[in-house]
């Protein structure tokens, strides 16, 4: 694994899009494609799918393209698929809780094990078949569940405390949905969905359209 | 403006990023930084900082530094902040409802001006003071109230239907929650949020610290 850990995350970050269209092929049953028709699908160009999958050794073959459940597998396992993440949400609000129902989480490898919350009106509650437990439990549950990953989806102004808490309670990957961002000690991963940052994105796409 | 089109997404995606952090340097009332210390804050080079802000013409001045107030502002017209965009969201389902709770649209200029679905069950109800319309009604209300943005959070097997009703009925800006991309005509701006995407980015991460 060692020549892996030089591949950009511009390259890494193109991968899930790659699995989703060949995971589409998968259900369409089609077990063999050309990096022309792919590339086509995808809207990209057949060599930069030639040269980001090179970064991983290749998978295809002259003449004949990829083997498209070889390649969905083998990025899948490059992402880490098949490791059955387990996830706790915590911050079991509207966006905690659309999250909890969330089906690609299972698609993808991922397992939602707990969710917490520290208000006594949600704690007790289930959601889809869980019941919300209370923060305080929080360290206990990861050291039983070995949990991976904790969704935070509280409110920023106590995100710091809890992505604190979760490292903590052992938790190694921290995926943030809060618009502030963490300075977690490095062994932490974190991933950050900042909403409002796309929309601006958008907003200044339809800005440049509009003038 | 011309000018402005030249300017790379890379750095279009960051400016949300400085907008964030000079937001929380006017809500604690700091009227100037330099780039030095706005560097440190955000974890990058002052270097960048500059660099970035120049492709907007600068903003700085040799020796003082930023004026927050002015770059907060300036970067918020380059963003759209003062269009007052208005959002229609289309999927009253967990996520849709979460999304018309996120308070960041307002703060960041964005207003929630209609939701919409097509179950009859969910139809009428009344989310963050919105009534949920039919889809039926969706090009009419696009009409009137001049929509500039659709938020599709609709199942991934009515998504490419649902686009295209949207663009339709006049909306220029589509917000993709969905994991399919979707096709639309060249004026249409898209923007997506895959989540899943950004989780397994994660999982990879987590899965290279592991090894």
């Amino acid at each position: 694994m060692e020549e892996r850990k030089k591949i950009s995350m511009a390259v890494i970050r193109r991968l899930p899009r790659y699995y989703r269209y060949l995971s589409d092929l998968v259900d369409n049953d089609i077990s063999r494609i050309s990096s022309k028709e792919l590339a086509s699908k995808m809207g990209i160009t057949a060599s930069q799918i030639r040269q980001d999958l090179n970064c991983f050794g290749g998978f295809g073959q002259q003449g004949y393209g990829y083997h498209v459940d070889t390649l969905f597998s083998e990025i899948g396992k490059i992402l880490g698929t098949q490791n059955n993440f387990k996830i706790v949400i915590i911050g079991a609000g509207r966006l905690g809780r659309a999250l909890a129902h969330y089906p690609n989480f299972i698609k993808r490898g991922y397992e939602v094990t707990g969710i917490f919350d520290v208000s006594n009106t949600i704690i007790g509650s289930i959601i889809n078949g869980i019941e919300v437990m209370n923060i305080d439990y929080l360290k206990s549950f990861t050291k039983l569940n070995k949990v991976d990953i904790a969704v935070l989806t509280v409110p920023s102004s106590s995100i710091r405390d809890v992505a604190l808490l979760a490292c903590e309670a052992g938790i190694r990957g921290i995926w943030n949905f809060s618009p502030k961002e963490l300075d977690l000690p490095d062994d932490i991963v974190v991933e950050n969905v900042h909403l409002s940052d796309s929309l601006m994105v958008l907003g200044y796409s339809l800005t440049q359209k509009n003038d």
